[in-house]
């Protein structure tokens, strides 16, 4: 059974985040200078919400906004679903489909 | 074993498509409005590109351009990977790993 510890071992534990006071714009950069899809969102250390392309491409240009002048706060989905190491790959992207989300943030309770 | 067929049977064969001479603004709300994140771009019937979010995300604003100021044939993929009805969703996801690519569409060729 692959999980998602072993996912984590092949591609890396890097986990990028902007500021909810950041632009989207600047989130926009961020995605694509790492070559990813989605940043978690930080406040104090505090984990607030998660920002997508997906998130991008429906909230800014239909709805009359600019990346620009859009504060990521404004368009980021504060409900985040994680995975947790020990859970099965299978497990994630069930849970992925029923919830309907493409990111799943891992999360490690501390010890 | 999960096959392409399979899949299509469950999620429908509705193909959406738009022309290469559409604004790069109209692809994404065909996409918005079919709640998918990619469109097929078919000039006099043929297959000529493929248009997805990634695109949208990653060459439009952050290179200067606008949505609504942008052909779709400007920024989309020429480079379409297909899948087959017969292929296994297994061998799928290993084409999309190794070409780059997250969508296939699914070619069926004539009789």
């Amino acid at each position: 059974m692959t999980t998602v510890k072993h996912v984590l071992d092949s591609k890396g534990r890097d986990v990028y985040s902007i500021s909810p006071d950041a632009s989207v714009f600047d989130a926009l950069k961020r995605m694509a200078d790492n070559n990813i899809a989605s940043l978690v969102v930080l406040e104090d250390g505090k984990l607030v919400g998660i920002i997508t392309e997906r998130l991008y491409a429906r909230e800014i240009i239909l709805k009359g906004r600019t990346s620009s002048g859009t504060f990521v706060r404004e368009v980021m989905s504060t409900r985040v679903i994680y995975a947790r190491p020990d859970q099965s790959v299978q497990e994630c992207m069930a849970v992925m489909t029923a919830r309907g989300v493409r990111h799943l943030p891992c999360w490690k309770m501390s010890d």
